[in-house]
């Protein structure tokens, strides 16, 4: 006999489900994921109590959980490598279901994975010297690097078609790289300028301590 | 006699409701427009012949079409309080509609209010020395700087909480300053590390060039 359907559901299967639903529609709902899966709708509520809010989370974690966050303490490495691989791993996690982002950020931050992924990067701005009180601030500018550069890599290519506008510092630029590397070419200057920027900081706050 | 809802139609309106339509649903449908605003498909399509797409163009050019352009090209006034000028003003026009973000990212830009809008951002580029060839990936950073922030603006607050999870660096970040404010005072260091790091990339270009 076979099993009834939801003893093969979980809380895991429910987030991918609805990440691909999230992809292909823009969102999601509670039926939609239902009749992917094959079940009904009190099936999967069994599983996730907390609704459309949970599977947001749940889908947070799943596309978090993939980043080893280990190589971000290796503090023997060079910090500058290892923040730009924090914000790259982040930024692609996020890149992968970009139709998702205006979901995601209007969850707080209250999964493990999710607070882990963040407390590696708190990490990073402690050793590079950023004062506690600065460093929620310097967090955020972090987020609007990976959220944007996420949104970004939706872009068309090319981006700008200047036909007959009057725009000669626009047309000048665009017929230089505005080509399928763009977006990952402006990812890299981001993270120069925030690596720039950061350790700027920490340099400044090190030295009014007098140390 | 009244007059026929086509004559009352303009592309301009059709604009405005489907981004009313955006910000409450996240997407819209031409019948979804037709619907709101009391008239027949066939009658939207008589004034936005392109559909969705020339909608979509015509919802951006709605939103940047606030922005005084005159102001950035004051090269009487200081080059960095312009610049955050243009970073801001772009930056709350996409904040009015977040929900639209991943629509708008999707397009080429090819109408001639935002084309005007990005020229005058290369303009700035132009005045801070960025060679030709390098503005377009510059540019691109502050496309990542603008999308990630008016998403960042959905984020709710607190934005996160630590709440049992082992994270001590956050959980100590994030006793300050995880506020109402957060999101704009993020954009402010990300508006002050690229200055910084666009003055100084001019500045080097200029030395290479020898003046």
């Amino acid at each position: 006999m076979p099993r009834p359907a939801q003893n093969i559901l979980s809380p895991r299967i429910i987030a991918e489900a609805a990440l691909g639903i999230v992809e292909r529609q823009g969102d999601f709902t509670i039926p939609g994921i239902a009749k992917q899966l094959g079940v009904n709708a009190s099936s999967l509520y069994h599983h996730v109590k907390g609704g459309k809010n949970e599977i947001i989370d749940l889908m947070r974690a799943v596309l978090y959980e993939r980043i080893d966050l280990a190589p971000f303490a290796a503090t023997d490495r060079d910090w500058r490598d290892r923040f730009a691989e924090w914000v790259r791993a982040y930024r692609a996690s996020m890149a992968i279901f970009p139709e998702a982002l205006s979901l995601l950020v209007r969850k707080p931050v209250d999964d493990e994975t999710t607070l882990k992924l963040y407390n590696a990067a708190f990490e990073l701005l402690n050793e590079a010297g950023i004062p506690t009180e600065a460093q929620v601030d310097v967090l955020t500018f972090l987020d609007i690097l990976v959220l944007g550069s996420a949104l970004d890599s939706m872009a068309p290519t090319p981006l700008w078609i200047p036909d007959g506008a009057e725009v000669p510092a626009l047309a000048r630029a665009a017929g230089h790289g505005d080509n399928p590397d763009r977006s990952l070419r402006g990812l890299e200057i981001a993270i120069a300028a925030a690596a720039e920027y950061i350790l700027g900081l920490g340099r400044e706050a090190s030295s009014s301590r007098g140390s």
